[in-house]
């Protein structure tokens, strides 16, 4: 049964930029009134609030391929809900949707805001994972910038977050080795129940290109970066001739209040002939379809598999958004929503 | 008329292995005797040795694309000669060859290590320059790495180098506004006698990221990466989305001793979905007679043109090396033999 129409929200709300890692008293919970939907459009109440390391880069207040958070207003991010009213013939109360409309238990919008989904069976959350964002720029990464073939050794730094963890899956579906290097023996022992064929607990290892030299004694031919910094430099000293990195990330500097230095290395990319790229999966989106029913199959098939840290409850948010950055979550991060 | 067969030939042999940057003790000169052709085998007088960067990386031991110059051996490097003996129906006393085998004045070889060369009336230098080995890194790194097209804004370093002005040139003539950086007065007026847009001379510049600012204020879509550093960096900071990276050599890194620190904007790859690519010209190789079509028309038409900074004798090559690294050459390094 739908849920009832809600008569207020809360949001989170940016209260100051974060200057280094990110504060509690960066964010504010806010309680809002909610009217009913205006005419055509809809009121959704937010099932589950996609965490995601990118929302770091919206909170400096710079030029960047997306506008920054403002500060008193909601923080725009991925979000799970149903549809609680509807004065749009495009949806009806228990219809399931995605929406970037903030971090907020509930609002209005008109139809072209939203996603509605097709669930199949799976539960929600997974279209803000696996079956969602994440997964498509694991899968974008991996098969669009990287073009992973069979035989390709690829490495994995984050491994065992969010999109790191479906990267891997992906590989070896793919027919790659796969070597993943994630931080502690929980995570790392969850990298081997995925089937990962070497893991390096990155935490653990004082050089880290001794450690993928060790994993990948004859070199990687695709490097999916998560991290940046001493990960990247082991990376360009692994990397065989013509190995591509897909550049999705490098959540060890977000926080950084300097400029680091970056890979002392970089001259490597010269005689290995490597590539270098940058993405970002919303230049993918057009490909949306081919990619649902690829990782629909996958899921189906109990060929990918995730997993999920899930905090309960908005104010849980800020928190659980930090949790990022300490390395806390395993698999994506989630707040549930009552 | 023909040279006259050689009885001995000197050569430049690396005596020692450079710690930063070479020194002259790194190289002597021997004299070899020459004996006569052997059966099938051709004597080649060279006229002009080549003089190029990449030779620095072959003085380290250490795995590369290309093994290690040994000590006590002549330094390969490419030379364009004369026929001046053969044993070998494919060659006649007077026939222009190309080779790569030493930086020496004459010296025996099967066939199959000489490529004939169809002068057109263009000086026998020119192979080894716009027509050589060095115009087609040039063609190669911007038409097939960065794939250069109308409209786009190219960015060069060591811009009045002998790859860097045939790069200026070829973007022009694809329809892109070129901006060169080089240092000192010289080589920038050069650049601009070329038709290069906008001119930066980074010896007088405090802020390599804000003069390419200046020069391309609506940001950059290509760079071609000769010398790595600061200019790396400013390339970064200006590149467009989607821009293109063709990397060619990090001239300013060769002598280091020490890893210097790498790009610390590198992180910018990934918002800006810009491709970093390195590449090495001999993997174009088997696009030879397209280069050569291409650039043979162009120098005909007088649409490329060039500098060249000859020494005399082969006992002026490590010197001429040298000038590399101190930027005292404008445009094509060579040493011309008597």
């Amino acid at each position: 049964m739908p849920h009832s129409p809600m008569t207020q929200s809360r949001e989170v709300r940016l209260t100051s930029r974060p200057h280094g890692l990110p504060q509690a008293a960066n964010f504010e919970i806010a309680t809002t009134p909610l009217p009913p939907p205006g005419e055509g459009e809809v009121q959704v109440k937010n099932l589950f609030m996609s965490v995601d390391p990118y929302m770091r880069g919206r909170m400096y207040d710079r030029p960047s391929y997306v506008p920054p958070f403002e500060i008193g207003k909601a923080l725009q991010g991925g979000a799970v809900g149903e549809v609680c009213a509807s004065n749009s013939a495009a949806f009806r109360p228990g219809d399931l949707v995605s929406s970037m409309l903030g971090w907020r238990e509930a609002f209005n919008a008109p139809p072209q805001y939203l996603q509605k989904i097709d669930a199949q069976g799976l539960p929600p959350q997974t279209f803000l994972g696996a079956a969602g964002m994440t997964g498509m720029t694991a899968w974008a990464g991996l098969t669009k910038i990287a073009g992973v073939k069979a035989g390709d050794t690829v490495f994995v730094s984050a491994a065992a977050g969010a999109v790191g963890q479906i990267v891997c899956q992906i590989a070896k579906l793919k027919g790659a080795t796969v070597i993943g290097s994630a931080g502690g023996a929980e995570k790392c022992a969850w990298l081997r129940d995925l089937g990962v064929d070497q893991v390096i607990d990155y935490k653990a290892e004082p050089d880290l290109t001794a450690a993928l030299g060790r994993a990948a004694p004859k070199g990687i031919d695709v490097y999916f970066e998560n991290v940046g910094g001493e990960h990247l430099v082991a990376a360009l000293n692994a990397a065989r001739p013509f190995a591509r990195f897909a550049l999705c990330g490098m959540i060890s500097n977000y926080n950084d209040t300097e400029p680091q230095p970056g890979p002392s290395n970089i001259i490597m990319a010269v005689g290995k002939r490597l590539r270098l790229q940058g993405f970002i999966v919303s230049d993918y989106f057009d490909q949306t379809d081919a990619f649902v029913s690829d990782m629909t199959a996958w899921i189906r098939a109990g060929q990918v598999k995730w997993r999920e840290s899930i905090d309960n409850g908005i104010e849980a948010a800020p928190n659980a958004f930090l949790k990022l950055f300490t390395g806390e979550n395993i698999g994506k991060m989630l707040v549930k929503l009552d």
